[in-house]
């Protein structure tokens, strides 16, 4: 490859600011927000300014055979951004535009490089929001929870991010534009809106976005209850479901986690709290005030220890702080944490903490549990000092076990955080041979040389002996997270 | 290709009584539910018992190289189960059973022939029911429901099926059997049940499906709003749903079908009603008293005739009993009609009931609206008479003008009973020539030969000669709807 040739023909379609080949700067492209595993670095980044530059970048790798990455915030949390075998990223933060906001029909067509949250603030004064609110939703874009169908607390309620993506303008490895679904929901043909989305970069590069907006509700209205066991805590979340009652929130926190916040914050948790919840109730403001009644009932008859409702908004923000700093309170306990995102049925979780504390108990180190309950989204944190001799490998073996763990109930290897780099090696724990082949010929119908984002979400069948791959061959060798389970 | 010896086997691998060949019995496998198009016959009927035997069947028409086509309860209204290029449909219905219940995380395992209604009533007596509610859903099953991705009227609050369908096991043309999904909704990969749901039969055949079963609302409340101008009605149902009251029916019936049912069943809809809006609200007690207080403010706002609320389960019944008869009723007042479907958003609503009022006029017909309001989705009755000479090609005109307004508004031209063979040459009119290849090519994924379904959904590609087409050709050739377009 004569990279300083690509380079030249890159800065004559998007200008040469616009092209990152120094190696320097390329060591920020090298990792995304999984920092402790392997790093790749590209062998240049392009960040275009429209659809058609989009179209120029893939078309010249087509020629050159490169892998294309494509790149939102980088805020991913299993790898799905990092160029493992190499290639061009292609960044999408300057395709940051909000192209039209039609409340009368509550949408809206963004650029994907647009912020999460700059959506939601540009239609709040009009009594509107985008719900997807992943954790990183202040830094994390558009195209990247669309690429990783990424979760939050809302997703309880208001599902994950592909219930609220319509439509999508997407650019095929190919070089062709395609456009999947529209503003209106019902459509003929196959959901490729669907499919596309939570597909981690591996079926081309969206360039616009039709998302759905929802009106806010009338009312809000936030809890928080301790309990003396953890156990209590997940039966009180058992039985809010049961009661038909669907929270806009409901997080759980352990007693690992209250003990970081408590030396950090002094939020004044009960001292012998072994549990939190935080539930967030919205909706009309007659009806949240009869479920939090409800969930006052339900949580003293699973002996809560203490009940607060926030009365005003900057109360509600009080019960959230804890909730928003735990991870990093974590981060003030321990010198590094592996933070996993698994998913189990919801009637499991008292068996499965149990099982996670364990697991911490065989292992040697601490597991902090923060999670979003109602949907069985685990959030184990698993502390360790990357500075002292094999204790990575002990949060990464610990990390496996939680995985076995949740498919042994019947749960999942990822709830939001997606595959990427950091779980390929476990998906033939879920999906047969046969299963997988279906995805890899749906792959292929997108893209058949395998060019988007190679090396992620669906593992290279073993049996074709990586014959078909044509690129640099530096894939990352690294003892595989499955070899360990 | 030897019949009999074909017949012989099928018998072979289900029992006799299961394979339909007798030209007499197979005439009722000549059409589904679109009744007044072509019509078209199987070369063979088979009924198979379990998964095993739809994987030899599916076998053995790939080594005969014959057509499949999925067929549940026949009620579809696009012709979707209708052997277009004869070869052997795949009837289901002895497949339906109830495999799995779990009440505690809201599932359900079943097989493709279970009739809709039937999961409902094996759950209802726990508080559990199955949302998605079709008009046909006392005859048409869930696999039919999943081929079609069918709505009714619960679909503006709940979605349509593919809401609520998470995994499924399906037999590829192959004969492989793969499965999508599972219980757990979280899970990486694409989303293959996603594709699969509104696929009409041309992925695959379905032999178990794994649904969402909802916690039944605490309680139920329903609305009749009678509007003396239809305009009057269409925006108090954009101001319901501006209002962010999302009810789990938002009916509309225009003056046609008034008059239609006050004929039949004198419901004592007042007399210069031009329109009557059904509304339905389901939820918490609190909240659902709220909302009906604003509801009636909007009615009263748009010079409501008259509002009526039921006040216990058999006036709920009664309420609804215009609105479950309007198409009957429509059938008492003409001798034929052709149901049109069609999807427009919410706020063009007055502008396109003015311009199918106008289409009406300018083809001589009656064109009565019964519709679900809420979600744009229109089902225009479009009446004529077949046994006078033209009007059957006047109503399919007047049809096609009726997809063409919805498409010049933005719209869709099916919202919930799919393509089929009735609007197959419209397809291309919604997608790109590039769309239409990317959906082709997910189509190849899964069946090579385009022997699932053929005929549906998907137009051949013009450019393609139908060079790959290798099974027999008797292909109906009538003036295709897009000629009128």
């Amino acid at each position: 490859m004569d990279k300083s040739r690509i380079v030249r023909e890159l800065a004559a379609l998007v200008g040469r600011t616009w092209v990152i080949s120094d190696p320097d700067e390329l060591a920020v492209y090298e990792c995304d927000g999984l920092t402790f595993l392997e790093k790749a670095r590209p062998d240049v980044v392009v960040l275009p300014d429209n659809t058609e530059q989009v179209v120029e970048i893939v078309k010249l790798c087509g020629r050159e055979r490169l892998p294309i990455v494509p790149r939102g915030a980088g805020t991913g949390l299993s790898g799905g951004a990092v160029a493992a075998r190499g290639g061009v990223i292609i960044g999408l933060n300057r395709m940051n535009r909000i192209l039209e906001i039609d409340l009368a029909n509550q949408r809206a067509m963004v650029e994907p490089g647009l912020v999460n949250i700059a959506l939601t603030q540009a239609v709040q004064d009009d009594g509107h929001y985008f719900a997807p609110n992943p954790a990183s939703q202040a830094a994390s874009s558009i195209g990247g929870n669309v690429a990783e169908n990424a979760g939050g607390p809302h997703c309880l309620k208001y599902g994950t991010t592909t219930t609220h993506i319509l439509g999508l303008e997407v650019v095929l490895a190919s070089g062709e534009i395609v456009r999947f679904g529209g503003k209106t929901q019902d459509r003929p043909g196959y959901d490729l809106t669907g499919i596309f989305t939570g597909s981690e970069g591996t079926l081309g590069i969206a360039t616009k976005v039709i998302v759905r907006l929802l009106p806010r509700a009338e009312a809000v209205k936030t809890l928080l209850a301790s309990f003396r066991a953890i156990n209590a805590a997940s039966e009180a979340v058992s039985d809010i479901v049961a009661a038909g009652i669907i929270p806009a929130a409901l997080e759980m926190m352990d007693r690992h986690i209250i003990g970081a916040l408590e030396a950090w914050l002094r939020i004044g948790y009960p001292k012998d709290a072994d549990a939190v919840l935080l539930i967030e109730l919205d909706g009309p403001a007659a009806e949240i005030e009869a479920q939090a009644n409800q969930i006052k009932q339900i949580c003293v008859r699973h002996d809560a220890l203490d009940l607060r409702i926030a009365g005003d908004e900057l109360e509600r923000a009080l019960l959230w702080r804890g909730r928003k700093g735990a991870v990093a309170a974590v981060g003030r306990i321990t010198h590094d944490f592996y933070l996993q995102d698994g998913v189990v049925p919801r009637t499991t979780l008292p068996r499965v903490l149990r099982e996670i504390e364990a697991i911490a108990k065989r292992h040697a180190c601490v597991i902090a549990n923060v999670f979003h309950a109602g949907d069985g989204n685990l959030h184990p944190l698993i502390c360790f000092d990357s500075r002292r001799e094999g204790e990575l490998q002990r949060a990464l073996a610990a990390g496996a076990e939680i995985m076995r763990l949740c498919l042994s109930v019947g749960g999942s290897i990822t709830g939001e955080h997606g595959v990427g780099i950091e779980k390929i090696d476990c998906v033939p724990l879920m999906y047969s041979p046969d299963d997988l082949e279906a995805m890899r010929r749906v792959r292929a119908a997108f893209d058949s040389d395998s060019r988007c984002n190679p090396g992620k979400l669906l593992p290279t069948p073993r049996s074709c002996g990586d014959t078909n791959i044509t690129y640099r061959p530096h894939r990352i060798e690294r003892e595989g997270l499955a070899q360990r389970l």
